[in-house]
């Protein structure tokens, strides 16, 4: 297994050349942000404790922001405005309207290039995995290391065989992609999780190689709504809609509660999807689908994700100007986007770290979770759910379990 | 394949001689309950037309009759009540709530043994049938012949080999069941299309056969909520927990688009049962399923079902006297129940009667298409969505295109 030793320090240092980081190396994280005093709950004295005081782990919104009323209207709009029909059974692929809302709404906000026939909705993004891993039969993927690795499971649990391919500074490895691979998959907006963002030329890279070797891109676009410095790069699939499988959800956004998702796929590939969608259910709630639809089409999806955008990346600068004060020698690395940073915290050990934070109520997840080893630890570090009055708080704690 | 000819009047007589059966043969279809005279729209003379009158097809509720207010109440509880925890991943089993709720109701009106650790949350019956063939892997499923198509079809498509059994006026003829079937897929509430409802003895047989030859048995429970004249069959389930799966869904109480349905499952197989559906997606929408643990805790389940019930009992009785009239010689088969009923029609060509019904604006199955040949034609005819004022215009409609 290819292990990218030094992925995050790297990427840091290309970062910062690119112009995206926020934090210089050995002088502590340094946001872009003008800086502000924050009121954060900073105790004296941090005991340990048993319980769960703070979890940190990455892959969750902040579920506090979701916006019930808003959506509660959309799902009563959806129940008094659809027609008996649509109580019927629904369409496999998803409802007519959804599909072509999530078509132009996707192709306005990522530029993606499809119509609602190239929209497959799914149980969430994890639905649209395994809808490929069916429809692709048993096959080497190439997946990116670090990367998720309960994306891999997934893919494993369905007969595919992931080959972890190094990313680097400018996202995943191509050159040294085996001939052997039948897909590769990325997250090209922000890698999980070292948060690079794959270059210009790498992008152009993987689509040719992926056309020359006939194999298939899967783009796993799953924080894209969160850039925080600027506009965020285009989705892949914009570039080469014949070549890549796009994938998304609402779970970052709103809730993963919602199990709302899709799958944007190459015409050639409709009718596999299909047939392996029917080998995983005969359809998904209709009237939720509306909701979406609804929600989308008045503005009210745009406007919170602007909202939330807003308030995590208040979050972000919070913790990071507190971790810049108690961890005077961690640097951060990746994108200001998405919801967590990776932190590396030199000279610790990283599962004794990641055991002290949790003895301390901080629950987070190391690097090496996720096949990211470095020099030093570590740590994955959500933001998303640290109101920006807790982040001295965090920080503290985090400081204290590492004993300094 | 075993195919039953002459089921539907063998299981006429049988009927008849059990007190179910309200049509006595060559005297037309006579209703048990007091006659009424019915406004129905009755033409004098009929068109052929292209366009669908009446969609008659079995296997959908009136869905004019879906509770929008009320269900949105309970999606608004759900959405208001909700904890922010119940809107990060749900488990994949189902909420905590709904399968608890489910495991109490379902005991209370079919009879059923479980607890909430037994029910699995599927996407409608069409997910717990996938997920059931999942686990069993490739196996021999000992079907009813005539059957439910779809379903065979689904079996086939999960790798399973389904192996139509011989159904008499006592359900599925277990006598003649072979050792290589693993599983056996009865509808003993209603047996589709015959509307038979598996005896006492029969039932006895089957879970006795099913011990004896370590097979499963696979409860489809797919209209047991509606029996018109008596209180219906508790489920098989109850008899034998350990041995029968129970699968159910809103689908003809509620709607079909809700895609709410249930698998309670013998606690052996819990585990390979879980296993399975994580290859099918990682849990269902959570704020649906709230939603129906509210709708029946506060008793409108109940209510909706009563009341659609009351409906669907006169829709049959208008329907039945309407063919009593418009063809005097056909005959009902099957128990009160459900929400179709199966009218033979002696000395017609089922294809062709079918055919010219479709030109009259009356789409209907005939019973061939799902196996039950039998001498002139058998229709199946959901009253379901026949209001008691349509029905003498459907039987004039079926009368005119019979030729007579």
């Amino acid at each position: 297994m290819a292990v990218s030793r030094g992925v995050v320090s790297d990427a840091y240092a290309q970062l910062a050349a690119e112009g995206w980081l926020l934090i210089a190396p050995r002088s502590g994280p340094r946001v872009a942000s003008s800086p502000r005093e924050h009121k954060g709950v900073r105790p004296l004295y941090v005991e340990a404790a048993e319980a769960v005081r703070y979890d940190l782990r990455p892959g969750r919104p902040d579920l506090s922001r979701f916006p019930r009323a808003d959506w509660l209207r959309s799902l009563g709009a959806a129940v008094r405005g659809a027609g008996d029909a649509e109580l019927d059974y629904p369409p496999i692929a998803g409802t007519e309207r959804l599909r072509a809302v999530l078509a132009a709404y996707r192709g306005r906000v990522r530029g993606t290039l499809a119509t609602g026939e190239d929209v497959l909705v799914c149980l969430g993004a994890a639905q649209a995995f395994i809808t490929i891993a069916v429809a692709l039969g048993p096959a080497q993927v190439a997946v990116e290391d670090p990367g998720h690795t309960g994306i891999r499971e997934l893919l494993r649990v369905r007969g595919l065989e992931p080959v972890p391919m190094r990313v680097d500074e400018e996202g995943i490895v191509v050159h040294e992609l085996p001939y052997s691979v039948r897909a590769i998959l990325v997250t090209p907006a922000h890698q999980f999780p070292t948060g690079v963002v794959m270059s210009a030329r790498r992008r152009a890279d993987l689509l040719a190689w992926a056309e020359r070797r006939d194999a298939i891109v899967i783009e796993d676009d799953y924080d894209a709504e969160y850039r925080y410095d600027r506009a965020p790069v285009g989705a892949l699939q914009g570039l080469r809609p014949d070549l890549v499988f796009h994938i998304g959800s609402v779970s970052k956004t709103l809730a993963p509660a919602l199990r709302l998702g899709w799958l944007i796929a190459p015409p050639a590939w409709h009718e596999r999807l299909l047939l392996a969608r029917e080998g995983l259910d005969h359809g998904l709630p209709a009237l939720e689908q509306h909701a979406l639809a609804d929600f989308i089409e008045r503005g009210a999806y745009d406007r919170h994700i602007r909202r939330s955008a807003r308030a995590y990346r208040r979050r972000r600068d919070a913790l990071l100007e507190a971790l810049a004060r108690e961890l005077p020698d961690a640097t951060v690395s990746g994108a200001a986007a998405g919801l967590h940073v990776a932190v590396h915290v030199p000279g610790a050990d990283e599962g004794a770290l990641v055991a002290a934070c949790r003895e301390h109520g901080v629950v987070l997840d190391g690097a090496a979770q996720h096949g990211a080893h470095s020099e030093g630890a570590t740590l994955l570090i959500s933001f998303a759910a640290v109101p920006d009055a807790a982040a001295g708080h965090v920080a503290a704690l985090i400081a204290t379990a590492r004993g300094r």
